[in-house]
């Protein structure tokens, strides 16, 4: 049965391909008002396809750019997919070797590539979701899973109208868990399902001390300048060996159990590359653990920003008014950003010397992200996953955060499955984003494999 | 004989502020080019003006505005008198509580005052100097000394043709000793002799890590961040007592005489005053000073500017390619600014850690001014001015450089001797810029005092 639904994406190969450059030729850049009824266009282009594979489907407007929600009803578990039809904007359009919105097939030296504005983010992974039920519902006339999908319009632009939506149609959309192809592989030949997103906290803020800007002639020894209180109080954010020192910032960070460390060690990650491509030869964090456990597993203090007193051509012998930064947390594991934040105010305020006050641009927060791997549903998929690949699925981490996540823990009480097939190379949000050709084949028959596995 | 030039003095007082109205009239704004034949009218005022009072006073034309030099002849010590006829721009004008070119004389809680931009600086005090000479002429037919005027008229615009003038006309400007009329009294009742300035060592640099700005989420961790390379570097330069840390940094400060250090307290000057009009009101600098110590007589470092990474609206979690600062060091004694670069430099390269590098926007350095206060010429002066004001003159350090003074010693090879009448509420450069009626009355009195001592 499944090997008639892979047969049929085979067969189908050309179609699909057509269906997603007719998807691609729409202009959907949310982010620019210009392109507000190409988003419409898209949406209704979608609504379209899902009603004539089953579903019911229907465009959602909202104060934004509209969503589009379909259902297959039926039985077996209940999935929600969510992905996007919105893009980036093209700039700087000089730097596309051929139109963004006109795609096309190219070689190259990975294979052949679909080059287009949203190939790989995020139209390319949201189709081959869908050719996967457009496979089930052309062989067996119906899908073999309970089956909604959302697909949102706002992406790429902050997701104004998102946490509404949620909240008002949560009882639409609630499933037993959520579909997220908004991911990648670990490489070409391994596909993986993402199991960690690290969290984020961070604080905005401005140490003021005198009145106004001082001349340092006539000030400079008995007037505090903020720089100096500035770069103080940042430096002590961390010691020596890279740890952080702010009192109970690591409660929560718990070590990774060791059947994920082995897995990751058979990854081969090769920090001499990962580093070497952006011109640095040295891992700089926490001496004691990896590279890739220091992305994955570890939380950081970076320092976003720094800005205060002259910072134009020439010189100014200013002692400034004030002096401030950016400053933000990657979280991990059970870290709690509330209390990291209150222990960050703690710190920077016991720290200011008379004299200086601060003040923050409030921010907000949200801890990591960690999967239920040992559900049933992950080692069902990643079972899937392998059978399609040359090397058995992974699962693998995120520096980064998927905000999707956790809205949908947070309104929807439901967790997510993370599995996509771009690539690292995709140059998704920069000029000539491409998805491989291989990732939107190979990936419809993943989606396929998966769902025909979870439905079972 | 020097009652009966006080007594001219006084009598010529209206004709004297007619003169000095008049040349406040004249629009000499030399930072902008639309004022260019407004400065050359002021040049032309001043020769005339000189050429009616015994000098020998011709406009020299430069590449940029003119400068006036003007030669007595005749016996007695050798002196260079220095002022500038250019002013500072007017904005805001909407600050103004009358047209900047129109000069008046106001009745204030402080007394009468001459409002005009240029009256304190530097119009009004070059006039106190020329009536004096002015009076000499008109009771002795003579001047006491052989006395030499160089004003420019570029001093509030960089002085782009002072040092090539003072190169290719050095022997004729050359003298025993320069007077220099650009400085202010300790307050309305005590002049002052400006006998200390600070130096200034400055250096502005940027630390370089990756070759692009990194995402934190993908990089955060093991990539090295150049604001937390930057902080580091910068909070390590001043340790908790406010001492600089740098090898060698007090090689040549050597402390105030306990002459001066009594002169100094008698003074009585308010730290909590000070502070406290512009906002604060704990002396941040180092502990074991005084804070008139600290401005006058021991050196400083001032971070004046810093940024890395992203310094606009929002927030964006990016690990930044490079980070920067300006930093300066205002100098005293003996300190050597060329070494104390060199000693930055060595500090912030041998801690910088791998896949850093840094690179610097040279800037020149100066060494403090130590004026020869044990010159019997300082002792006469002192006496003079005590003779003419209600309170005894003091020996008074200045936080800041003033640069013709160094210029005056490195290419004519001659002392200078700071004396001015301006107050510290005169709002120099900004708008209602005023001199008090008494700094021109008794300025111009004083002069004909000093003059009269130097003489004999």
């Amino acid at each position: 049965m499944l090997d008639n639904i892979l047969s049929q994406l085979d067969a189908d190969r050309d179609a699909a391909l057509e269906r997603l450059f007719a998807l691609l030729r729409i202009e959907s850049i949310s982010t620019d008002p210009a392109y507000k009824e190409d988003c419409k266009t898209a949406a209704d282009w979608l609504v379209d396809d899902l009603n004539s594979i089953g579903f019911e489907a229907s465009r959602r407007d909202t104060s934004g750019h509209p969503m589009v929600v379909a259902h297959s009803g039926g039985t077996g578990p209940h999935i929600l997919f969510y992905g996007h039809y919105d893009v980036q904007p093209v700039d700087p359009i000089a730097l596309w070797d051929r139109p963004p919105f006109d795609p096309a097939l190219e070689e190259t030296d990975n294979g052949t590539v679909i080059r287009a504005r949203g190939a790989s983010d995020d139209k390319g992974q949201l189709m081959t979701f869908i050719e996967a039920c457009r496979a089930f519902y052309t062989i067996e006339g119906a899908l073999p899973a309970n089956i909604t999908i959302l697909l949102e319009g706002e992406e790429e632009s902050g997701s104004p109208s998102l946490i509404p939506f949620l909240k008002e149609n949560a009882d639409e959309l609630r499933a037993d868990y959520a579909l997220v192809c908004d991911t990648g592989m670990w490489s070409a030949d391994t596909p993986a399902i993402t199991t960690m997103l690290r969290g984020l906290v961070s604080e905005d803020f401005t140490i003021h001390a005198a009145s106004r800007d001082l001349h340092s002639g006539m000030y400079g020894g008995p007037a505090i300048n903020p720089n100096r209180v500035l770069v103080k109080l940042l430096a002590g954010l961390q010691d020596d060996e890279g740890r952080v020192t702010l009192p109970g910032f690591y409660d929560g960070v718990t070590p990774i159990s060791n059947a994920i460390k082995d897995q990751w060690e058979s990854l081969n990650f090769n920090v001499d590359d990962f580093l070497g491509e952006v011109g640095l030869s040295h891992p700089a964090g926490e001496k004691a653990y990896s590279a890739l456990e220091q992305i994955w597993a570890r939380p950081t203090c970076d320092i976003n920003g720094i800005w205060g007193g002259y910072t134009g051509a020439g010189f100014k012998t200013v002692l400034p008014a004030e002096a401030s930064a950016k400053v933000s947390f990657r979280l991990v594991g059970a870290q709690d950003h509330v209390k990291i934040q209150a222990s960050l105010r703690d710190y920077l305020e016991s720290g200011l010397p008379e004299d200086c006050t601060i003040s923050y641009r409030a921010k907000e927060g949200a801890g990591a992200t960690n999967m239920p791997v040992d559900a049933p549903y992950f080692t069902t998929a990643r079972q899937a996953l392998s059978d399609e690949w040359p090397n058995e699925a992974v699962f693998a981490g995120c520096g980064g955060s998927i905000p999707i996540v956790g809205h949908f823990q947070q309104y929807l009480g439901m967790n997510s499955m993370l599995i996509g097939f771009g690539l690292e190379d995709d140059q998704i949000h920069s000029p000539n984003e491409k998805y491989s050709l291989s990732s939107f084949q190979k990936g419809a028959r993943s989606w396929a494999r998966v769902l025909h596995a979870l439905a079972r």
